[in-house]
């Protein structure tokens, strides 16, 4: 089951770039949650393509249609099927690229896994689109947690070399006010200003989403595979274009010594804490109580106008290609959700696993 | 079955520190694979304590035991159960420290999630001295890859900020020679010396590894969440101080260009080869061909003898430790294999999942 | 992932009888199948209500929308999303049962299980109306065995104590004649007859399937648990009203001595063969290369317009019902392409675990 | 993973008839039981071989050695592994068989599946000595049951033809004080002497054990495939020599009409319960709160001294056989405890996913 995950929560991607639709089953959500669909088309519009000079002008309306698993406004504990029609896409220009693969995308692999036999249309199963999906089963996922005190939210820490500054305040607000959806007004000038020249060069240009989820109970998570790093770091792998992942001082910590790296514990407010959470909120995969606090390494996308190498595969020789068509110039803006959704789907599967929130929530009549 | 990873090779993960023994259950080895006993030693001899001055000085022989799933010297298709005992835990510390949990290390959350059932000596579960069932299946599972050409290695490319420059030449070898497993001689000195100023002042550090895997075919994997980075990456976080992992050029792809980071197409020697290798050898969560590179951030151990802050949950009050006894300076070292063995148990279930190994190696008789 | 079931081929279930629509996600077709719609639609036409005075008026078309995974003509190898409308539902009697559980349907457990949060018109989950999502991943089952001659045959061999005697000859097309499904003539007719008068005494029957299997080889099949008797069980015990299950000469064989159940073995034609198959076709839970039989026990559908006592949910008083409606006077009919669909889903993932079919078949261009 | 099952408490099973030793991982026990050793070592005498005239001789005393997982007596949310050793096997009589498969056996396509890897020494995998682990799994499965007042009870129904009647008043005890396990005397007697004759004749017979679990709350179950009669009946065909499975009146549905077959409901006690119980506790895979009755049909262990038809595969021509050895003449009364364990199993993993068993079983110190 390749295309699904979660062990209680479970998801299960539906759908292609170029095909009749994109969406997601649900499987476990416990019953009785009374879906909000206004916050469900608030997620999906977050995502969608053509809002802003930043994004493609593919230009999808992504309304949900929800064909079972609930009844009456609720979740009935049977499988939810989630979908989207894809209704603006324009293929014309893919069978042209057929024989030569487009570098950087996942064309040839693909090609080679499936005998030729994919839907290649748009990218297929690896186009961002796909990620639609995931949305869905997010914004579910967000009410689920929203009902615990969990909150998941992100924001474009970088891009093409630009770094946001570490956030204050709310910056949750501040972030979705920027089209680059990062929360400091100069770094967010500075990403526009990166992503415009990218894209007046007919280039593209990557980036990074931090995602931090905050009011987890202690003794979240399931050593010594199911942890929260390993489940949150698959999930997110899904994500195209996603080349790296780190927690808390991730990468910073290899330079540390333990007496910087740990993160001691006081007393504060009559509670335990941590003064410090260079663990990023896991220790042995379970949640310390402390924020999870993780980065994620967005590379360009890599449909690029400027003339590339590559093979003709009906020839077998050397071959040049340049790709046009409605691409994002910086996937990173519109990833910000997507991230969100990664990490509340895992949060869930994980506190339904730990038993915290019940199968069945209140009961009717 | 959160202690069990793998679709058709499926290891499960048994044992604590200061218990009787750690091991590990492999479901799914095909059958007549002739195991080499002494590659399987040798393995465990790399991840084995008390071999330098840069590891601890507990002493165990971590020979392994086979208790089932092999026949006259081959496996036979059935549950290859594989332990080793402990024999030289030092528990006695571990009462004294229960109260007052460690910074940086799992004690407190593993405490409340398993309401202080916890086998803690040693740190029980979290601690690394698991990895050595880790290493068994490893070793396993690099048999069956060597059938398909496939070789996993690794070695340390930082430790404590002393970074190692790009390897060449013979450098597993070079590598091995080291006590940091470091193939350049200049910065494995300078890590030696990183490592040696924190042990001195009672410290630890972090480091890197970076593990590469060549030989792969086009096309293994499975999106969209099985892909091979995810299911990397979930493994490699169930090593313990785990952090961060990139694959490919990682997270420099985020401040590169789409016309830098993709990697152009050509015919050499006749194949489809790529010119560069950013994407680390995974495109669409699939093999491109190209070596598999994947770098892991390991934070220092955290048992320092330094004075820290804590709490005595006893008394709820804030409290001082000095965590003493045996404990590597830096785990990098032994870590090196530990990688590989992670890395080698996906790459061989989903080589088993692509069909590429036969579930019957040969026929007897 | 309780709705879904298979480790290399698997299927999730979707939808409920009242819903928008009843379908399945298949997961892991190989790419490349060439769909036989032809073939899909006249499975779906067999198990169609409305077609025979032995069964309900509900009249439903069943067509197939594929929504996914299969791209000009062939699958994909991406997930298939498979559903078809509900149309003719009548869902006005329902709020009148709410509170007065039918005796018999899962009404009660379902209502309790779910907080009264499920939907439940016409059955809900519960209804066999899901089972034509199983005929649809059934019949694409069914298509991947061809290619390697394992066909799956049923009929009815039982109803309401009227037995056929074991068929001979091409029995197969006599039990499509039938509009019970019972290749014998006589018996046929008997069954029809007990029915009818089951029916004009509002009242419902029961009956057997007996499933045959052909073209398998031998060893097809996972100890210890995933075995073809296991799995074939687990799958069957999904569909509505079945309640008993057995192999070969099932009950027979606890009357038997050893020497009277135990299957010879012979050489016949050059091949090892069995002189008799008491073992239906399994020993150690995998295949023997003789025929897999399977016969399943159905309850008579428990929609009686009779009346029944039942107690009152509201009031919380004893209560008497009369269940009215379109249903079945006997499902058995019906139900034998269900069998067929449950057994052949088990027997493509056995044989794919097995790596029997290729993962791609052929290569397009 | 098809030696594991379950999905929050789950198993794996281990070792070989004729290997070191045999066993099981428990992974998922909720941290904190504090384990009944005495009534483990109870659960694995009832099922040990060498008690009486009715069982083979082979003589293990079956002490279990817990390896993990449980720390100063209770469990500690870590994988348990458990293991009993071989010691009294008899391996010499097997190599002479090996080329003349035992009819009624797994030999043959075991053989042709591990490409004659397996080790068959005593039937290896696919031998009776492999439900020891079962029994070891079930009797923690039984203690936490316990708690929430689940109980899980079974008995000897028939043997070789003599059925015993519907048991009442304290048949438990009555059972396990009979040498078949059967609580009814007359019928105990007659099954011996059934046994006694075909032991005398060198043959061996089959039987029934049927299964009564009381105590369930209404709606335990996860339709529509992780159903209580799926998964019961997928574990119980994990028991060598299970050729059929019925729930409630099982097959006698078949020929029942509606009104009949359906169980109503009345208010008895204040209490909503059937005043039957044809459905055996189970209404749409969901448990009713009536206890479950499972029966389960035994072919005769396959083992007879008998001249019996084969093959000789290493020159192609039929031959004859006759087993000798060691073998018990009817399994049925020692599976009895096998059959207990295999529905504990289940019903443990189905109310952990209900979440009526807590995780964390109280809190040390």
């Amino acid at each position: 089951m390749s295309n699904s995950i979660g062990t209680l929560f479970s998801v299960t991607s539906i759908g292609e770039s170029h095909g009749k639709c994109v969406g997601v089953v649900v499987d476990g959500c416990p019953a009785g949650l009374k879906l909000d669909l206004a916050a469900l088309a608030a997620e999906m519009a977050r995502r969608r393509p053509g809002t802003s000079s930043v994004s493609t002008s593919r230009n999808e309306d992504d309304a949900v249609e929800i064909l079972s698993g609930v009844h009456e406004g609720h979740t009935t504990g049977a499988p939810i099927l989630m979908l989207t029609w894809n209704r603006d896409q324009d293929s014309s220009k893919y069978d042209a690229l057929r024989d030569t693969p487009r570098p950087g995308h996942a064309d040839y692999p693909v090609r080679i896994r499936y005998g030729g036999f994919d839907d290649y249309r748009g990218g297929g199963r690896a186009s961002g689109r796909v990620t639609a999906g995931f949305v869905m089963a997010g914004a579910i996922a967000k009410q689920l947690l929203a009902m615990v005190g969990v909150e998941v939210h992100a924001y474009t820490c970088a891009i093409g070399g630009v770094e946001a500054p570490e956030p204050s305040g709310d910056w949750v607000e501040a972030a979705e006010a920027s089209i680059v959806r990062c929360p400091d007004d100069a770094a967010s000038t500075d990403m526009i200003k990166v992503i415009e020249e990218a894209k007046s060069a007919d280039d593209r240009v990557g980036g990074e989403v931090k995602c931090i989820a905050t009011g987890l109970p202690i003794g979240v998570g399931q050593p010594v595979f199911d942890t929260i790093e390993g489940d949150v770091a698959k999930a997110l792998f899904a994500v195209p274009a996603v080349k790296a992942i780190e927690f808390g001082a991730g990468w910073r910590l290899a330079e540390m010594r333990g007496s910087e790296a740990n993160d001691p514990y006081e007393i504060r407010g009559g509670n335990i804490l941590t003064s410090s959470n260079n663990s990023g909120g896991i220790l042995g995969g379970l949640t310390t109580g402390a924020p999870i606090v993780v980065r994620v390494a967005f590379k360009p996308t890599p449909s690029i106008a400027h003339p590339q190498k590559t093979v003709d595969l009906a020839s077998g020789t050397d071959a040049e290609i340049r790709v046009t068509g409605r691409h994002d110039p910086c996937i990173v803006p519109r990833a910000v959700p997507v991230v969100e959704a990664m990490v509340a789907l895992v949060l869930t599967d994980q506190i339904l696993r730990r038993g915290l929130i019940p199968q069945v929530l209140g009961e009717k009549r």
